[in-house]
């Protein structure tokens, strides 16, 4: 078989200085033509950059002509030879910018259609319902394919570290049965046993457990994972989680673990050393301090509770609150005095779709406090007031009043949305958290009951086994998340190995035998066959690529995403099935037409 | 947070005599227990190896008669100081056979029921079905938990490789869209669009030639697959492929990549060198020498015609055969004329139930060819076919005439049943062949049209694509597989990324615009915005590990298989999905109840 005519012998982001008047081959997209002063440029490129050819009719008027046909996004092969291109013109924003290549034969490989959106320019704004439409030249354009060069690198790196740490990497499967995850399954139906169904596993996470009752000891999977809820934006409905478990691990080895591999990603990835160890939190220090789980700690302005300075006040509106197991907490924000009574007047507005119906707040000036507020303080108070807040000249302290729950998630939101009009976040930094002592029930808001925080098989804290009975809302777990920036990009916990704290826990829950051996029956048995202990951490994949490409959108880092309504603009999926298809599967449906235009 | 007492500081297989003395912490399952003269041994097990525990009386009582309530699969923590065993009682077949564990305190951190088959001997026969549905324990046994480890191992090698040479590894979508791949998919009814389903990808194929119009050059995926059919005891219905594609590459690029990635596989997995160049045989030789494209080449014994020797013989029966357009093949079966009548017999019958209604046999030996059919050829014609059967003295003559399919099929497992009969099969031996020159098209034989062999973006031979429209039975294509010990491990393709030429191959399906359009119509806008020409394989990875670890059965390499009824018996999936999901789903069916006992 003969070498094919587009061979290249370099790709299009590789030529230098010193391959100059090297023979050479290269094959790739026309990315501009330019007609000037009588010679023809060609920019081509690839994945791996963009190199100058020249045709000048004095060497070659046939290929000069025939360049003269060529169009954006023509896939061409030439050869030639590379040459400087002058000192002064020289392109330094180019890596092959000191050279450009004297063509001596040109091969036109595939023409194209004027595509939909420009191509070479990636800076220009398309909308995105178009550009995954066409996500084949989406991708092509360059902000895309870096992405999926980072993940590529990212997985690269995390495969190389937990091997070096004797994981071992499993498959589970993925036509699987549905496990108590909380979110809805997407479901396979069998043809082999008609009107019973798979589930796509929302997480592996009952496998994985499995697997270290089958002594694999250490276990992790790039799983893919599937959630059929209604999106929001930095969701899809099939994600990845870097997922790890182990056995005979405390989870101090955990953190280690992580803060070792995420420092190699982020150097490898980005050439940034982040500091290790990661500071730590509790949940409850971290829901009072910052009214959230996942706090944002590239910028400070914790929420300060101010209970008993209020209740000493005569602020009567604000001690109603407490009265009706409210609590009232502020936030001081720096220079913050700078604010008007327009942009105060903002702030309130902002909080109150989150359920705060207004937030009183004082300016501190070099003459003290500021605000029609401050007539219900004494002075003492006051001072103690400025201390607690640290309150300096030129600050703005705003406060709310509310349920726990109503105060934490209005103020959480108002001190981000106020760090970020005050441009306190620096987009450079990467500040994580590990959060720990989860809650290991909380009450399910409709239906009263209890449920588990992160799933029944989290181990409580030993020393609140005793709360299971009496007091199980008390009960703290051993789950652990990995905060940054104010996102989750990491979950796991200890699980539970001892079956008499295991039956505690079902109880608790109020799961009958019955229920929880339809549930997970199987798995319930399989501990009973000797368990090690065993814990583990799952990261968003999706997540992590995303702080890596400092991207908002998690469409930016999946090569095919869907859309927030779950479908694929480019192959229009999902669509009807083939005729005879679903009689096969025993099953009818009604097709509702999808309107793809 | 404290230490947990169960952490270790060894595994159990790797303490040696260098460690003697150490006060060191182990924690694992009890493999076996032996009361010995006063004292009490523990095998203690986990995935690394196996360590001797001793407990003796005279240095603690408790804990001796703490040791003597141990049953298999407990899982303890113990700590202790590792001493020589004495030499008359070093264990050669335990990597820690020269020294035992003296313990000091032990921990009891999960009793164990009984489990249905013996975990610590793993010879032991146990019926499948038993093995599945505790899957769990048989991965504790040791034979899966090492397939397991090779499979790592050799992905770990794979990725390696690939990204050395550039490849990027992009996952691609698991809810996709019905492609053209033949098999039956498998369905995700979607819920935002009721009546409107996703596929589960039967493989990346369209997906990765998008990457390839996308500009992303290099791919590789470790790809979960996904068919809903009959299943043979060599499938599942996921299953994994290495699926790999490249731009402006030649198959001598392809074939030469994915012959050093074996070479490394095999040495890194196995310690073997494989010798490359991978022999090549176009499916043209390949059908006339063997009757399969996936000839075991661990032998010889290759189909032989004897077509124009028949015609010019007496031998009637034969002769009518070829003028049906039949064909006559024989095999020279070496120190075959041993085998008796009844023996002979026996092959009649073994090749009966592919079609071949019969066998003609000669003995050669000393005195010359004996048998009842000698008479019908003469002495010119008896040494043309010794001479072209390359028959000796004490080998075996076995004909067969039908049509060429039928011939093919029957002498194609006629010939490996023998082989193994005669012990001719190495099994340490690797014998790689490349099959290239696939037919373009095939004649579908219930239907009678024409489909496509590999799929419809395979590229024709050049010298052939006249015959596109003329003949295009006739066509070859630029398709290829590589076959190893008589199993396909991986095909690919040239891909077309000429228009025209695909519009020729469209026609010759007698594909209609509407049928394209609906079929792939997205796919085929694609590849008019510049295509690169592109090729591709894939590997099917299960097979591979099949391979490395020496096992016929899938199951052995998955973690958690599925029958050959699609089913899994641990999970007990499929099952009935919960109450209003179908509802939700706007799907309506009746489930069937399968009975898992």
């Amino acid at each position: 078989m003969s070498t094919p005519q587009y061979k290249r012998t370099h790709d299009c982001g590789s030529l230098r200085k010193t391959d100059i008047d090297k023979k050479i081959n290269l094959s790739g997209w026309v990315n501009r033509r330019r007609d000037h002063g009588g010679l023809i440029f060609i920019d081509l490129r690839d994945r791996y950059g963009v190199v100058q050819l020249v045709f000048d009719p004095k060497i070659s008027e046939t290929l000069h002509k025939e360049a003269s046909k060529l169009r954006s996004e023509w896939v061409v092969s030439v050869s030639g030879t590379v040459s400087h291109r002058g000192e002064n013109l020289i392109n330094p924003k180019l890596a092959t910018g000191e050279i450009e290549v004297n063509v001596e034969s040109l091969n036109i490989i595939s023409v194209a259609k004027t595509p939909p959106f420009s191509i070479c320019d990636d800076t220009i704004d398309v909308h995105e319902e178009l550009r995954l439409k066409h996500r084949y030249l989406d991708i092509r354009r360059g902000s895309i394919i870096h992405n999926l060069e980072i993940r590529h690198k990212a997985l690269h790196v995390i495969r190389n570290f937990l091997n070096s740490h004797s994981f071992l990497e499993v498959s589970t499967p993925i036509l699987a049965k549905s496990t108590p995850e909380g979110a809805r399954d997407y479901l396979v139906p069998s043809r082999i046993y008609p009107g019973n169904f798979y589930a796509l596993p929302q997480s592996p996470q009952i496998f994985k457990q499995l697997l270290m009752v089958s002594g694999v000891d250490r276990y992790y999977q790039v799983a893919p994972c599937f959630r059929d809820e209604d999106l929001r934006s930095d969701r899809q409905p099939e994600f990845t989680q870097i997922d790890i478990e182990a056995s005979f691990l405390g989870s101090e080895d955990i953190y280690s673990l992580c803060e070792t591999m995420l420092t190699k990603i982020f150097k490898e990835c980005l050439d940034i050393d982040i500091s290790t160890p990661f500071p730590r939190m509790t949940h409850n220090e971290c829901m009072e301090r910052y009214g959230t789980d996942k706090p944002d700690l590239r910028f400070q302005m914790p929420l300060v509770r101010l209970d008993d300075i209020i209740e000493a006040s005569n602020f009567d509106l604000l001690k109603d609150y407490l009265q009706n197991n409210g609590c009232v907490k502020a936030i001081c924000v720096k220079n913050g005095a700078d604010f008007s009574r327009r942009e105060i007047d903002e702030f309130i507005s902002f909080v109150s779709p989150f359920n705060l119906r207004g937030l009183a707040w004082m300016k501190k000036t070099q003459e003290g406090f500021s605000s029609n507020i401050v007539k219900f303080f004494s002075v003492d108070l006051l001072q103690k007031l400025e201390k607690r807040m640290k309150a300096e000249n030129n600050d703005l302290i705003l406060i709310a009043a509310e349920k726990d729950t109503i105060v934490n998630q209005g103020m959480d939101h108002l001190r981000r949305h106020i760090a970020k009009k005050q441009g306190l976040i620096d987009k450079s930094s990467y500040r994580f958290l590990w959060v720990t002592n989860f809650p290991m029930f909380s009450k399910d808001e409709t239906t009263n009951e209890l449920k588990a925080e992160h799933h029944p098989f989290t181990q409580p804290n030993h020393e609140d086994i005793p709360l299971l009975e009496t007091n199980p809302l008390q009960v703290r777990s051993l789950a652990y998340d990995l905060v940054v920036n104010g996102y989750e990009l990491a979950g796991g916990s200890q699980r539970i190995h001892d079956q008499d704290i295991q039956e505690k826990v079902f109880n608790a829950l109020k799961l009958e035998p019955k229920d929880i051996d339809e549930k997970f029956g199987f798995f319930i048995e399989a501990l009973k066959y000797g368990t090690p202990p065993h814990l583990g951490i799952a990261f968003g994949l999706d997540r992590l690529i995303m702080l890596l490409c400092k991207t908002e959108n998690i469409r930016d880092v999946i090569a095919f995403p869907k859309t927030q309504k779950a479908s694929d603009l480019m192959m229009q999926a999902p669509s009807e099935p083939l005729k005879g298809h679903l009689a096969e599967l025993k099953i009818k449906s009604e097709a509702t037409e999808i309107h793809w235009n």
